[in-house]
């Protein structure tokens, strides 16, 4: 299924057509059509059809998806019907949002391991976990195969983070710092910060 | 500059580039090529000229982009070139990040109030705020004339909050809980969930 590069603006769009369908699932229907689900995603129809095509003949014209389908699909696709292991960079207060974060459930991920350096917050507990200390984090890592990441760390220290966690083998990067980080091709670094998102609303004001 | 409608799926990357514009900024360049940008953010070149040439002609052939001009116009057209003010809903472990979060210096928003339903919490102080009431928050929300919200609040309480949110007057929402939620066309929600960022690397492991 990987033989055809996807671009990468598809790929990021397939998550968000999959919690809209999880929710239309949530809600009790069984089928949906590209209009739809493209009011409730605010892309269009068209663009809809397009992503989904790239991956093969998913609808039926006139009927529409099967929502379970496409559910399906969509996590094969994005290779998240199975679970993945996650590890948290960083201790402080986003820190213990994600490590007790409730959404990965049934999502393809879970929470591991979560460390900080700063020896306050070593040792102490996390809902089921125990913070570990930073120096010890790539040993972790390595000895778990963890391939996936999440920075919470202060912006002047996300760089050196990075490439601690590069070095011990992460291919997958959630960075909640404010800043942008350089990484080998073989890496995706994906940001998460709240004033990017906001300002992607403030046109419309 | 909003005569002639520009759309969503480009709006959503003007705040990609600028954070990697002000990055280079930061590191004390002055000019950049759509190569260089695209490098940086992941999106093609030829991309990045069409979507900066939909607001007017801000590079020369040859020579590229001023950064510090770029910076300047991308912020005048998402209207971050002032400050919003911005409530956040829901003081767990993320509201608490977010009132401390101090990656919106200079990017175009402050916090000015955070609230709670749960009577523990109300009062509580988190750096300069002091947790409110969300019984009052229709009401502040009026008086101070705030249009963005953030919610943290658990994903069985996400539309309920919208609603009233929307009632008072907000017109865009950053929606940390995990699930869709339904406004009127009028108002804008942007989703932030670490899982849905997640799926979108997986696809590459």
């Amino acid at each position: 299924m990987n033989a055809k590069k996807i671009p990468d603006i598809i790929i990021g769009r397939l998550p968000v057509y999959l919690r809209a369908l999880q929710h239309m699932a949530d809600a009790g229907l069984k089928t949906t059509s590209s209009q739809e689900l493209g009011e409730h995603v605010g892309i269009s129809a068209a663009q809809i059809r397009k992503d989904i095509s790239q991956f093969g003949e998913f609808g039926k014209q006139g009927t529409g998806y099967s929502i379970q389908f496409l559910i399906d699909k969509l996590r094969e696709i994005l290779k998240i019907d199975r679970i993945w292991d996650v590890v948290v960079i960083g201790a402080g207060d986003l820190g213990h949002a994600l490590a007790h974060y409730n959404g990965f459930e049934n999502r393809g991920f879970r929470v591991v391991a979560i460390f900080d350096n700063d020896k306050n917050k070593v040792g102490q507990t996390i809902g089921d976990f125990t913070v570990e200390d930073s120096a010890t984090m790539s040993e972790r890592i390595k000895s778990l195969g963890v391939k996936i990441a999440m920075i919470t760390v202060p912006a002047s220290a996300a760089q050196d983070v990075t490439d601690k966690l590069v070095q011990a083998g992460i291919k997958s990067i959630l960075n909640y710092a404010p800043v942008n980080v350089t990484v080998p091709n073989s890496v995706k670094v994906q940001y998460s910060d709240p004033a990017t998102n906001l300002q992607r609303m403030t046109y419309y004001l």
